[in-house]
């Protein structure tokens, strides 16, 4: 009997998927990496079916790929050879949702948008909003510490994050954190899981922080600016006067003339970046127009405020129209490094230079409240992997953003992409030491190998 | 040669302590707890110094004790028998502070106090505020993750803590984390040493976040209620009202008699509890105005208002009498659990029920926005250990709490005084996992022994 009928035996037919063309569709994420060639996907339905997958693959030596919705762009998903996927996507239920505590336990394969339309209906809301909120589950939020648009204000997905029950590789539960605000008992356990894109253990459940929706509509503005740094000067200095913005958006030259090649906004010639801005608080419209005042006052040419929240999607729906607007483009490198914030017209600026110096198309908008810049490296549509100028060009990027005090990944993760890198970051004794903790989950080595650290 | 004089070779006989008596003032926190008897007292300032101490260490197998300024409440810090002690608060340095990026980098010596001060002059806070904040030190903040009273706004410790360098056990350093506001590059390292009570390595310099301070004074209420149930029940209206306070600290009868007993602060004999709440936002005003009518739909008997800093002082005044007011009644065991929000008013009922049935003094306040309950347990003066009767009421409320969905701890930490009750929280898988991390930051097992996990 080969290894995967003894798991087919453990579980069922219909969870075990072997056709090679399911495989595949199971295999990937959203980047371009080619996947290995795995054994099977398992589709769990329940913490059961994982400890089963997991004491199988421990006793047969199988590595072990798990996954949610598959829309990673590092590659933390993509399936290795040999390897069982293990799709947690089936586990959707949203065990608890407690409106007095203001949390909810939730499986692995809740959607993020369907567990914050859950929470508004109690006046709640689950803050982390990566742009593929409507399609991403909330373990692969966990996996990857994902970020989004409201970060700004309400942290990334680690701070939402109460609880945890894990498999571990073989098999073994272990429950993390807790239900409560605050706590102090042992390691921080909850907080080594998240961002460890699956190679410490699965998660099959998660006891996650919800917070107060706002009461009133959010303020919005869209400002155009005739320099990039006047844009980033613009941010710091609505940072700096405490305005709390609740989405703070840039947009540089190559991503606008993108949308506009795309829908014809009407970019102005002269417009070389955009910043859009968003204020969720009880006083948002003077929080706004603050911002408004702000903007002008560091060189921007133009600036449109709405409170009216039809307006207020025409505006943020120029940023969400960018990465549409770039896969016309070509084949995208969508890449993630974070810099203090002070340094964010200089590492914009950096990255301008990369895309002149190497002859490569690089369009990048930026969570610029947060220092989180995304740049997109476009090549031909047809290429399977970027061309060696695009990873040339790349490598400075990376290089520039450490030197500039930053960070290789701000909310998409290490998964295969960034491994490379990963050492310039983590220096000989911190890679050790992730050696050594990744060991004391999983001596084996079964659990996601060579992702993330 | 002595082990301790291939130490003072290497240090200055200035910087390693090895009279009895000044061991003695340091090997104590402000538990009840007797000390082992330690070889010395290292006074680190600078490190090089901690360097060269945890290579000596190592090399002669002697335990280290890191301490700052020996204000923990659970006993992290206590000395214990041939242990070296390892003060870092002489290292005293802001090396940075950045109002752009809203950051500082501090050494582990710095006061709490001090550093917000310092941030202040740029408009800025650092948040995170324990009691001790006037003579408590970061290093130690974030060895144990302390809270505070503004944490139901702001967080914890940990929230605030961004990168780490650390020298771990056998003398090598680590930086962890970044500068940055976003990252996940790797582990979350710097969240596993954050309240791991100098376990797993011992922090030289910290990244600390620093926020906004609020521009307005804030407002603030103290409202009187005849039912402890209806206090809690106002705590979870105001927080599910989104009105967002600063602060919200519940006092109990036995403390406010306590108080009124030393100060006489007039309180009527129909008062059980008094909730003290502020705002700092920038319509503090409205949002007490809130809380207020929230407090009097729930059936306060009286509630103060003030916007006066002056009048705040002595609204919150009455919360910082507590612990004196106690501490003039007896020896005191302080306790802190944390249990989700709804559940205070049944945990606070069960620890008067734990009072009556032990017969014990229980005076209890808590940080009530975020379920954190400080018991206190009161006992005769002049008594080295709390009596078997106050462990048996304390061992009912550990139980209680844990039963009720909550932690032994919200931001003492377990030291030595929760060792008894920690693997009723962590459950076995969890304590070998955590036991697993230990060995792989300290395999000598040389850092701070017994404590934490």
């Amino acid at each position: 009997m080969r290894p995967i009928d003894a798991l087919v035996n453990s579980l069922s037919e219909a969870q075990v998927v072997t056709d090679p063309d399911v495989i595949d569709s199971y295999a990937r994420d959203r980047t371009f990496l080619e996947p290995g060639k795995a054994l099977g996907v398992v589709l769990a339905t329940s913490r059961d079916d994982v400890v089963t997958t997991m004491k199988w693959a421990t006793e047969h030596r199988v590595p072990v790929v798990p996954r949610g919705a598959g829309t990673g762009l590092a590659g933390a998903s993509v399936a290795s050879d040999g390897a069982i996927v293990l799709s947690l996507a089936k586990m959707t239920a949203i065990r608890e949702l407690s409106p007095a505590d203001e949390i909810a336990v939730v499986e692995p394969g809740v959607i993020n948008a369907d567990l914050d339309r859950a929470a508004r209906e109690h006046g709640l809301m689950y803050a982390p909003d990566p742009s593929s909120y409507e399609i991403s589950t909330i373990g692969g939020n966990l996996a990857t510490n994902a970020g989004g648009l409201r970060c700004v204000k309400y942290g990334v997905t680690r701070d939402s994050a109460l609880g945890l029950e894990v498999v571990l590789a073989d098999g073994r539960i272990l429950n993390t954190g807790r239900r409560t605000m605050k706590g102090v008992t042992g390691y921080d356990l909850t907080g080594l899981f998240v961002g460890s894109e699956g190679t410490l253990g699965v998660i099959t459940a998660a006891t996650v922080r919800l917070r107060r929706a706002p009461i009133a509509p959010p303020s919005t503005f869209a400002a155009e600016f005739g320099s990039l740094r006047d844009a980033g000067a613009a941010v710091s200095a609505i940072m700096a006067a405490g305005c709390q913005p609740s989405l703070m958006e840039l947009l540089d030259r190559a991503t606008l003339q993108a949308i506009d090649d795309w829908r014809n906004i009407g970019l102005e010639s002269s417009t070389q970046a955009m910043l859009i801005g968003q204020s969720d608080a009880t006083d948002a419209d003077a929080m706004v127009e603050r911002m408004e005042r702000l903007c002008m006052e560091h060189g921007a040419s133009f600036v449109a405020v709405s409170s009216s929240p039809e307006e207020a999607e025409e505006l943020i729906g120029v940023r969400r129209l960018a990465y549409g607007a770039k896969e016309r483009m070509g084949a995208c490198l969508v890449e993630d490094i974070c810099v203090p914030r002070s340094a964010l017209p200089d590492m914009i600026t950096a990255i301008e230079a990369a895309a002149v110096r190497h002859d490569v198309r690089i369009a990048t908008v930026a969570h610029a409240g947060d220092g989180n810049v995304h740049p997109v490296f476009i090549f031909e549509h047809g290429t399977l992997e970027p061309p060696a100028e695009v990873w040339a060009a790349a490598d400075e990027v990376f290089r520039q953003a450490l030197a500039l005090g930053g960070t290789l990944t701000g909310e998409h993760g290490v998964g295969l992409l960034k491994q490379r890198w990963l050492e310039l970051e983590a220096g000989p004794v911190g890679t050790e030491i992730q050696r050594g903790i990744k060991a004391v989950f999983d001596p084996l080595g079964l659990l996601n190998p060579g992702k993330a650290i």
